[in-house]
């Protein structure tokens, strides 16, 4: 048989211990949500500095607007209002390739082109030319650039650049993410801002987390969001009204004139 | 046809406002996670007095072992590791009735017996013997009451009362839970105490949220805790062993004897 | 410790058996799908009156056209084509109390008002009399009854009952909800049809289902017709317009003049 | 404006049309289960011979045992009995390339290895050879090949090919998956069998759907398996076993002796 073994937390009739901490006494009211959720992921209590950076790149995930997974959570709360987890639970569903892919695709290439251990004289330059050509040889888009609709730049990109490097982790994978974005317009001829979740995806690989969790981050923040399109759709709905002018339209070139609105 | 109107967040090309905010300039960086969840759920920045209360009791929520939800995540990342999203989903489905009703319903019962606006000498006692009353006529444990693991006391309880004593949010609400936890001890005769969710229901009430969305505070908290709970899953996973296991046991008492390991 | 034992399935590296059955042998090419979907549920294999009226009332629940859990499959798949296992269960998040509440409900009231057991001279009419009291007491519309759409009825509900006629189900719980019908139509002085969830509650006590499985009948159908959509998604997209068209006219309040279109 | 528009189902107050077809009149009590998911999926009714094949790779996909969807609908269904959608979307979301990816894998090599217009003279074993070669040197194992529990063989692959046969639908994407297998072994030097979500692959090639679709047939059949799995929960639960099981031994190295059990 195998092991089964975990040690984020345990219990017993009067303590309750997480990550090797009374959580009463050393945690609750003693940590805000941010620095909680990095003691919750990397078993440590963050310093000041990534307190800082760390709140700041999940604060940037929460609310993106009346995103599809804020309409699905509306619609679906809509639907079965005593189930209110299920409706952020079928928000999140959503949160894949096109929404946070972009953030973990970033964090990938940074983190893949660049080992933690890798030496401090290596080309950084060479490494971005590397990593535009193989994305331009799989006409796949270099993820972390562009934006639908903030242009020239994301305003979140510089600001995120700024907190990053007041608190002293703004290093080589901001680095090259920066000489990826050059390398790209150079390549392609067409202006593209950095992303915010290209910036954040950076920010990680900075923070020492792999890329495959970095999905999480948008995931947990998403949450939050998604509660506060819940709580106005139950003030103030939207959802009825999409769904029936949705339905309307869709079949409304094979319903019978008569009952056309 | 009716309106589709949110008041959350907007943006244009070069702006992002988020409750009125520039999200840029006014809050990135500038407020922790717990603050900003605050700020989207109602549309204000939080006092620091409420800062202080709101994230303690988000945070009481985030961790709270291996329970179901955690091995339902971890089992869901072990079969779809590329749906990271769909893993956290599924652990926050079984966030109902049996889970976080237990705050849920603290909240409900306090806020309908006492609204904002009752008299200042209304009688929390009588409110405590009719709220105990009611729910021993239809034999359903009095939400808020009572833990499994934790006895004679929940050590979140006394520690949540005296941050909600410290930052002022002390009301009428905790009073009459107080009571109610006095009169259904009276009236059954039984020790039980007030567990950690029915402090939070009473906090709610405290802070001014409806109790219907009461319910989010844990789905957004858990959704952090289960993403660590993912990323140990990917470190040292557990969810095949259960599965194995499982079905191993399950299906031993018809199995032919020659397959049984 | 106590007992893990399920008695659906088992196997062995040459064996595989399903509620008994050797499933290449007896099931596989042999029953259809509905059929198995019965002896999944039931353990039994479906006589061909049984299969004739469950395949008609799970048939019935596959697709009720563009609602809001096919929108919100649509727009999740458009977000994350790589899990459309997460589309589909975004999708089902949804069926809950106003959408499949209505069997479920009409199912209850039912099978609570007439146990299996009930004497055969029960007087139906004091019964229906009794559940539309009580329904109107405490002001909740009669599930089963009235349709936003299909009046003044709704034409799957004769059929339904001829299907269950045909095949010897049409039992005292469809009478009960027939009388349930006429003593709503008469307390309320309102014409309202049976509607399809209706019949489809009573058939399921007709058939001797319990009434808090019913919900999993519009889940399971429901499933199946939410897979089409997304193939139709994948062919003809509508989320993303969906979106595009919401998000802007949620927030033109808001937004400056020049950004608008 | 783009446009909005579903060509599956429209109503009106006294019609209900699916898929071009009077649903009451041509669909209700005329088609079974599997029969109407070809049509809502294909637009068509069925052949026989392709409802014979279409319910049989379905059937094959509803049960396969406590896999970790079971025990993750299970477990979620104890903690929110109210959500019972929600229990068997949590137990979907893990359909994910670790489970049924295997199909859309072997569905999507052999289809794009071999276009509906392929030349009749194409040289299958030639493909073959590039299928397994290219795998090989990518060091993934071949989808549609080898099985953790069914060895030598996986049974229901000879029903399945059968079951094709006498149908008509045995042609060269069967052929193509039995060269693979071939090859495979030969590379290999390991006897591997052809598992059955290979063949199902394969088939539904045959059959003409495409290979991004072919995961929705695993979800849209393991829906029911889970409604099955939750009834069964409701009747005899292990959710809660398998729980306190889980929690006590991962946390047994760090809780102190006097709370072990």
């Amino acid at each position: 048989m195998g092991k089964i073994r975990s040690d984020i937390a345990w219990s017993t009739a009067d303590r309750i211990v997480v990550r090797g901490k009374s959580f009463p006494e050393e945690i609750l009211g003693k940590m805000n949500l941010g620095d909680f959720a990095w003691l919750q992921l990397t078993g440590n209590v963050p310093t000041p500095q990534q307190s800082n950076v760390f709140n700041a790149i999940i604060v940037a995930l929460v609310e993106h607007g009346l995103t599809p997974s804020a309409i699905v959570a509306r619609m679906t709360y809509s639907c079965a209002p005593e189930s209110l987890q299920a409706a952020v639970a079928a928000g999140l569903c959503g949160l894949g390739t096109n929404v946070v892919g972009s953030m973990e695709g970033a964090a990938r290439y940074l983190s893949e082109a660049l080992p933690k251990d890798a030496p401090a004289d290596t080309d950084l330059e060479a490494l971005a030319k590397q990593i535009v050509a193989r994305f331009r040889q799989d006409r796949i888009p270099v993820p972390g650039l562009g934006h639908v609709i903030h242009k020239p730049i994301d305003p979140r990109t510089p600001r995120l650049f700024e907190i990053a490097k007041e608190n002293g982790y703004s290093g080589r994978y901001i680095r090259l993410l920066q000489l990826v974005h050059v390398e790209a317009q150079r390549a392609s001829g067409k202006n593209m801002p950095i992303n915010a979740t290209g910036v954040i995806g950076a920010i990680s690989c900075e923070l020492g987390f792999a890329w495959k969790i970095t999905r999480g981050f948008g995931v947990m923040a998403r949450a939050i969001g998604l509660v506060g399109h819940i709580l106005e759709e139950s003030q103030n709905p939207i959802a009825r009204e999409v769904w029936s002018r949705t339905e309307e339209e869709a079949t409304s070139h094979v319903r019978p004139e008569a009952s056309k609105s």
